[in-house]
C-alpha cells in the first residue's frame, strides 16, 4: 500500500487499525470521507464503542477549482505535517495532535476535532467566540517569533527555510491574492453588479504600488514561518477551544500575513453582519468583531514582545529598543496591508467567502461587498503610514 | 581519488590531464599552489611549452583566521561552482569559465586569470581601471535581475532560493558584519589609537537601529541571487577586462548588498589615497574613485531598468510604474546603508583591508580609518533617506 494511489475507505480502516495502541485490536471501525474533495480527501474514522476517533489526511496530486484540475505537489502534505508538528511544539493544545505521517502515501493521521466547528461558520451563525484572541494570539507569537531570526538559532532557520520552499501553494497565493484582482484576469469571480468597483481596482495605481510592495513583501521577505493561509475557515473552534488547521500553505514570509488573514476574515463577517443577524444584536457583534480584531494585536504584541525578551538570540535586536519599536510596528503596517489584500481577494477574486456569499438578497449582497472592497483599499493605501490598531478599527468605523 | 581529502600538486596535475581536451595528452604540466591556506587550495596548473593553464580551486573544511580553526561545509564549493555557472549564462566574459566541478573533492576547475590582477592590489599602485564602472554594472544588473522575481519564473526562483541556502558562510557576514563592530566582540580587531572611534560605534543606539534593519534585511530579504562577497579582493582586472570570481559566499539576499560591497571597498581605497600616492596625483585619483561610484550606480540603473522593461516578467510590477521607481530607490537606500556597514567593519572588525592597513605612517594610518569609519557611521544613519547617488559623493566629500 505504499506506491501512492487515493486510499478508499476499506484501506483508510486498515490505516487506522495499524495506528500503534490508538484503537484497540478487535474494535469495530468506521469511516467517512468527508473532505470537499477539491484538494484533499479526509477519512473520519470512528470505533463507535468506544467513542475513539481520528482523522486521516490524504493530499491529491490536484486542486480542482471551478472544474478545471490544477496539478499540485504532494509536497504539501510533508509540508502540512512537518509544520503542525512544529506548531504543536511551540503552541501545544491549539493545533491537532499528529499521530502519523506516511510520506509515500502523502497522508497525515491527526487527532479529530469533530467536536469543533469551523470558526467562519459559528461567526455565521452569531457565535461568539471570547477566548479566540487570547488563543490566536498565542498561537502568532509563538509560531512566529520562535521561527524567526529572533528566536531561533539563524543557521537552523535557514534549514528550515528550506524544507518549507513551497513553490506551488504560493504560486496560488501570488496569483490569486496579488495579482489577478488588479487586472482582467479569468481567474476574477464577481458580479457584474460591482464591475464599477472592479474596475476601479484595477485602473487605481496608488493600490497598485501598494499592492506590488505587499507582493514583493510575500515573495522575498523570510520572516517567519507562516501558517499561510489562516482565514477562519482553517480555525476550528468550541467556546474553549481554538485549534488552527490546514498549514498546507506554509512558507517562510512577512509575519504580518498571517496576522492579516486573521483581521480580514474578521473583517468580511464584520461587511456580512447587518444582513443576516437580528437588528438588536448587530451593533454588540460587531463591536464584538472589532474588539477581537484589537485585543488580538495587543495581545499578540505583548507576548511576542514578552518572548522577545525572555528568549531572543539575536544580540544586537536584543539591545537595541529602537530596533524592537520599528519592528512591532512594521509588523503592524504589514498586517494592515495584507489585511486589506486578502479582504477584496474574496470579493472579486477567484475564491469567495461564505459570510458574504450567502446573503440571499442581492442589493445587500452587493452593499457587502462594496463595503469590503472600500474598506480593504483604504486599508491596502494607508499600510505604511499605520501606527496603531486604533487606525485600522477607525478606518473600518468610517467607511 | 574520489573521497574528499585534500590534494597534493601531483594528483592535482592528474586531475588537470584527465580533463577532456584541455591539455594535449602528451604534455608536462607544473602544478603549484598559490592560494592563501585560508580557505582553500588553489592549484595553478600549466603547459608551459604550449602556453596553456588552468586553476583547480579545492575547498579546505576550516577557515584558518587569526590562528583559529573555525569549521566550514564543504557544501561552499557546489555553491561557488553553480554560482560561477549562473553568473557565466547571466554575465558571459565577467567571470571565469567553469570547465568542471567534483563534488566529492569539493573542488572546481576554471580558467586561470594570471594575466589579470586583483582590482584592491591595482588601485593601490595607482592605476585606474576606465572600464570597470561599465563592467561591473553589467555584471550586477544582468545577475541580479535574472535571479530576482523581476525577471526569474517565480516557482523556479523558489528552488534557487532552496539550492543556495549558505548557512555557514552567512553567519560569517551576520557576525562580522552585522554585529561585532557594534560591540565589545574577541573578533574585534583595531588599534587602541582609535579606541575612541570604535568605543563611539558601540555607544550610537541611532547607528544600532539602522545596523539592525540591515541586518534583518541581510537575514531575510530573499530578493536576487548575491555574489555575498564583491570586494575589490574578488575583482580579477586588466586595462580592459574585468573578471569576478570566488562567489562561495553566494546566496539570495538584498540586491543593495552586492553593490555596497563595491562602493565600500572603492571608498576604503578613497580613505587611504592621501598617504600612498603622489600629490599631484591625488585629486584626479580620489575624483576617479567617486566617478566610478557614481557611473556604476547610474548605468547599474540604467541596465537594470531597461532588463525590467525588456524580459520583466511580473505583470503586476511590470505595470506600476511608480513600483519601479520605489523598486530602484529602495536599492539605492540598501545599497548605501551596506556601503557603510562593511567600511566599518573593515577598520574595527576581523578581516582588514591592505589600502588602509599598508599604510606605514600611524598617524596617517589612523587618519584614514577614522575617515572611513566617520563616512561609514554617516551612511548607515542617512541611508533610508537617500534619495540620489549624489548624496552618498555629498556625503563623502564632507567628511
Amino acid at each position: 500500500m505504499s506506491t501512492y494511489h487515493p486510499l478508499t475507505e476499506q484501506e483508510a480502516i486498515q490505516i487506522a487499525k495499524e495506528l500503534d495502541g490508538f484503537f484497540s485490536p478487535n474494535s469495530t471501525l468506521t469511516s467517512k470521507e468527508i473532505g470537499d474533495g477539491n484538494l484533499n480527501l479526509v477519512f473520519h474514522i470512528k470505533d463507535e464503542q468506544a467513542n475513539k476517533s481520528i482523522i486521516l489526511k490524504q493530499a491529491l496530486p490536484y486542486a480542482k477549482v471551478v472544474g478545471e484540475s490544477w496539478p499540485l505537489s504532494l509536497d504539501r502534505a510533508r509540508i502540512e505535517s512537518e509544520k503542525l508538528i512544529l506548531e504543536g511544539k511551540y503552541a501545544p493544545g491549539l493545533v491537532p495532535i499528529v499521530y502519523k505521517y506516511d510520506q509515500d502515501l502523502a497522508l497525515t493521521v491527526m487527532e479529530d476535532l469533530s467536536d469543533h466547528i469551523i470558526m467562519r461558520k459559528g461567526l455565521i451563525d452569531g457565535h461568539t467566540y471570547p477566548l479566540f484572541a487570547e488563543h490566536i494570539s498565542t498561537f502568532l507569537a509563538q509560531t512566529l517569533f520562535y521561527t524567526s531570526d529572533l528566536g531561533m538559532n539563524q543557521q537552523e532557520k535557514k534549514r528550515l527555510v528550506k524544507s518549507f520552499i513551497n513553490p506551488d501553494l504560493c504560486k496560488i497565493t501570488e496569483d490569486l491574492i496579488f495579482d489577478d484582482p488588479y487586472t482582467l484576469s479569468s481567474n476574477n469571480n464577481y458580479e457584474s453588479a460591482i464591475e464599477d468597483a472592479a474596475k476601479a481596482l484595477r485602473e487605481d495605481e496608488l493600490l497598485h504600488l501598494e499592492v506590488a510592495i505587499l507582493r514583493e513583501k510575500f515573495l522575498t521577505k523570510a520572516q517567519g514561518l507562516l501558517h499561510g493561509d489562516l482565514h477562519t475557515g482553517s480555525i476550528f473552534v468550541t467556546e474553549n477551544s481554538t485549534k488552527v488547521i490546514d498549514p498546507e500553505f506554509a512558507y517562510y514570509g512577512p509575519i504580518g500575513f498571517d496576522i492579516g488573514a486573521v483581521f480580514a476574515n474578521l473583517l468580511l463577517n464584520y461587511c456580512s453582519v447587518d444582513h443576516w443577524i437580528t437588528e438588536d444584536k448587530r451593533d454588540e457583534f460587531k463591536a464584538y468583531l472589532l474588539n477581537t480584531i484589537k485585543t488580538t494585536w495587543t495581545l499578540f504584541n505583548e507576548k511576542f514582545t514578552a518572548l522577545w525578551a525572555k528568549d531572543g538570540i539575536d544580540r544586537l535586536a536584543n539591545s537595541t529598543p529602537a530596533y524592537k519599536s520599528h519592528y512591532m510596528l512594521s509588523l503592524l503596517q504589514d498586517a494592515v496591508g495584507f489585511t486589506g489584500a486578502k479582504m477584496i481577494r474574496r470579493i472579486v477574486g477567484l475564491a469567495h467567502v461564505s459570510d458574504i456569499d450567502t446573503i440571499s438578497d442581492d442589493a445587500l449582497r452587493h452593499k457587502a461587498q462594496r463595503k469590503a472592497i472600500t474598506i480593504g483599499t483604504t486599508l491596502i493605501k494607508q499600510n505604511r503610514s499605520i501606527s496603531l490598531i486604533e487606525e485600522l478599527i477607525d478606518i473600518v468605523l468610517s467607511n
